[in-house]
């Protein structure tokens, strides 16, 4: 039964094991003070233009969050993020079990704007309530779709005006980079964020995602709070290789692309059928609004992600595709899907 | 310039700075194990006919929330809310300082309902969303609306089922009570609930709340979590001996009447305008919507809450009375407000 | 059975009580915002000479703790106390709830010095352990033992050059600022520490304590933590009446000095019967090492607390007396005393 | 400079990398569901003998110490270690950061007993104080010493008798089994611990531990525990694979045994030196005493970890073998060492 469900279904891309396994046969130092450490850093600081960008390698997405955001947040700081958020659904309250609430906006495509934060600024009012303080998004969302350029300069500069950190979740940055309509570079995140995370364990890595501090105000003693989180790996360095990897040559906007020319694949074969998308369909991840029929027979063939039904109906289902997606899986099911119609 | 804003502007009822008085110059056990806590611990029991009801004296409503659900839950577990709940709303994130998330449910009267609770449940399905443990209601609720007996019975039936805890905050529990549609007695409390606190410092104490544990599988090193929280007074008996006079000759639900009765008189004043309310007035609380002009005049003149404009043309401010507003300041106040008009 | 176990065992001193009353029939803002608190906070700041010093109203000494140590720390630093320190042993894991480690020294008179702290900071040297930052002290210690103004001082230099925060418990500051080898001033407190607390509960006072922020670094924001951790009091003037009566006419020292004398007096008893003290006896509470049999019988006539043998042929009792010890109980326990030699 | 810091500077073991790459090129279940992962686990409860093990991989040991701990233990209980325990001085308060306390006992050896932890017991006697409620002990410890099957068993079944819960920490579990004077099995493991890990990343794993819980009154809900504190890998295989692996042709004790051998050739060095060492050297850590300017001239060509002076003419160096030390590395620090003599 094929398997659309996620982007982390496979150990990692060839080239990723590759140099993974050129780090056999060495003696390094540990805990992320070695040459291969010292290199990914400074690749990574060559693509952003960031000279100063204080970068670390992480084991897992929820680590990293929760991590960052209990390290710059005050006790009684709250965290703003879009209902759909990951933090505020899926990461079994680690924000919260840091001590912080997650304030959250209401939203159709899981994007963040100013205007979806002044009321939440409004409100929140005096000591009686939680103080917002970091504005957290992600990039691709949890919907699937994307910020331009403008939208996330426009966030970051109100962040700055009203005294917030704005924070982006990268674990689908490929995805975002690599979208058709986007126009954020990655110079534009070291700009416009205060730090954000390239992901690695949905782009063809097997695990690790790496944290840039561009607001160096915000990262003295982070080790500590890495160290503390259980985020510190003895042997840094199987993150950092990868993320190199990534680094050179395009490769990691390259998996990005790939995934999101598979989900585009589907994508038409949906709108073909005038289906409808819960969410702008712009990367690899898409919602799809199935009769629910239609719906019952896909999930009995495949493993897809239901998220219930829309209205009586339809039901919804995501479909994923990711860099080691094949076109002939695509078009296996496309061929298997016209017959359904 | 009369104060209308809250039912604790006001150090104590005569009565119970009486009682209080009458502890002086004697030589008492600390912590809570003196011969008034007893006292009053018995009489408590009489008054909710539960001989095994577990009973602990603590200094505010805030630190009573965050004490009792926290020593409840596990680490993943999360508390089920209105989304005006005051754990959710106005104790600054007490709930997640201690590692807990609040999930909400929306509403328009401030209640909770099987059927607003059963949507999250549903949700909440895996370990990487919390796990929904505990249903925190308050009676009166933060909208001065009430729950009938009924409703406390089909949501505690619910929680049951449902392996949920249900939790009362029984800050203006004496207002709730003491409503005219109210028909929930003190044994209801104990019947329909697994824990609940008696509000003393809205309803004539100078400070204290009172907390009982009906579920006595949940109780166990209560005490534990009250000393760590630093919610062990060393003199309890200051809060007992108040909460055993409230106890006595009804005086909980005659201040609560009062408050209720007040309340009552400007809710009448308010209709006979034609002004509508934001949730139907049931106790102490109401919140009036204003034509803007009228609203800014009463501000001038009075102190109230004001929750910001419900539509273009309307201002909602919140009138609250108590056990020691009296009939002249009401009726000062109608007249006052006649000219406006 | 007559009671030396502490000095929290009386309701509250009469003047205070007299004060408390005058605040009745009064309409008052809540959560701090009342004349008598501004007029309580201008007082103490006149008894401190610190014009710019913040207060704040707390209602007991375990929560005044947790929620300055929380709200000055950053997640991975940690406490420095001595191994007796009250946030160490009875608060039942206070300081560690909030997520901080205390790190201790090991004392013979519940003292820190320099030299004491120096090999905690010299271990601590990486982002493996925690990062030592705040250096808790209290005066009068848990063992009855003061601090001159000389090795407070050089503390405080200390911490400056070392980058710590010295923070003082006062929960007994009475009896330490009226002993008689004193020589430490309310403006000593002011220049020397970066924040303490003034100790109500243990000095008439029915409940509350003082928290003043000399480092007005530290402060910013401190009322969310207040709320955060359920400390601030609805009726904080309940504290602040009392707290400024205190301050009246020398109340807190007389009080104080009492206490002592009343220890002063069992001192010379237990120096004529040879006994020792594991402590020198500087304030109100002594530490007497007993022969077991004459430690028997006094616990079998008089509630003390038992600190368990110091060897197999002494056990240790403390003795600790109050503002309301009157000397006919000290007169009459010597002469049951002398009975027994 | 060669590198005698730690066990954790290469890679991964050659066997250990071909399983993993031999996971590559496939569409694997995400989250731990994998059949790499069932099936390590039931390797893994064969050799334990014990069918009902319930097993966890994880990422890292600091995390898994703070998860498994955090899991079991109320919010006021705490845990007893050894001073020198990791827990205690080298996780950054990541116990604490979970708000648990750790109690400590001074060992000369790093070894935890019953007569030990009984003070302790004896000591937190009420609700102002801690409850002791988890014993965690590390084999091999951090000395570099082993727990004998009588010794793990007294302290089990002592654990049993007082309501305490038995935890171990095994990051270097191999060197443990593999010593010399070991007589603890796999399924001795399984019966006198409540839960313990068996160390990965210090055996030839590049990353991961493997949690087992023995008590399965203790393991509800891991998962979600695991999920809010980061320490579910989206590809768990990657760490099963390498535990199997380890667990196959018995080379997890074999590639123990070789770390202890290495460090028993260093320890024969230093007793035909005459030097002594800080704990009985029993597995792949020494802890040796040198003279001052010896344990110079080693630190100058040697990386070793250094822990300061035990008196005003020695220092202490620890020297630390792996699994990939060579017998022709000793051989030279051998030479080297004999001209420094």
């Amino acid at each position: 039964m094929y398997n659309f469900t996620n982007d982390y279904n496979e150990t990692a891309h060839p080239e990723l094991l590759k140099v993974f396994c050129e780090t056999a046969n060495q003696k390094l130092t540990g805990y992320g003070f070695d040459e291969y450490c010292n290199n990914a850093k400074e690749n990574i600081r060559k693509q952003l233009k960031s000279p100063n960008a204080d970068i670390h390698f992480m084991p897992g997405g929820t680590i990293t969050n929760l991590t960052v955001i209990s390290h710059i947040l005050k006790p009684y700081q709250a965290v703003i993020a879009a209902d759909s958020g990951h933090v505020n659904v899926h990461e079994t309250g680690a924000i919260e079990a840091t001590g912080h609430k997650v304030l959250t906006a209401t939203t159709t495509d899981g994007k963040l704007t100013p205007e979806l934060i002044k009321p939440i600024l409004t409100f929140h009012s005096d000591e009686h309530m939680v103080q917002p303080k970091l504005v957290y998004i992600s990039n691709t969302t949890e919907l699937g779709t994307i910020y331009t350029q403008q939208e996330l300069k426009k966030l970051y500069q109100f962040c700055q005006k009203n005294d917030l950190y704005l924070y982006l979740d990268g674990a689908r940055l490929a995805m975002a980079l690599a979208a058709q309509e986007n126009n954020i570079t990655f110079p534009d995140l070291a700009k416009y964020t205060d730090v954000f995370y390239i992901g690695g364990t949905k782009v063809g890595a097997f695990a690790g995602e790496t944290v840039i501090f561009n607001n160096t105000k915000l990262n003295k003693d982070f080790r500590f709070s890495m160290k503390q989180k259980g985020a510190i790996l003895a042997k840094s360095w199987i993150v950092a290789v990868q993320m190199n990897a990534l680094m050179q040559n395009n490769l990691y906007l390259t998996l990005g692309q790939h995934s999101n020319h598979m989900a585009n694949k589907l994508k038409m074969i949906f709108e073909k059928a005038k289906l409808t998308f819960l969410a702008k369909p712009q990367s690899n991840q898409l919602f799809v609004n199935f009769p629910n029929k239609l719906a019952k027979k896909i999930q009995d063939h495949y493993v897809v992600d239901c998220l219930g039904q829309t209205d009586s109906q339809h039901t919804c289902l995501r479909f994923c595709t990711s860099w080691a997606t094949k076109e002939e899986e695509i078009n296996s099911f496309a061929k298997q899907f016209q017959k359904w119609l």
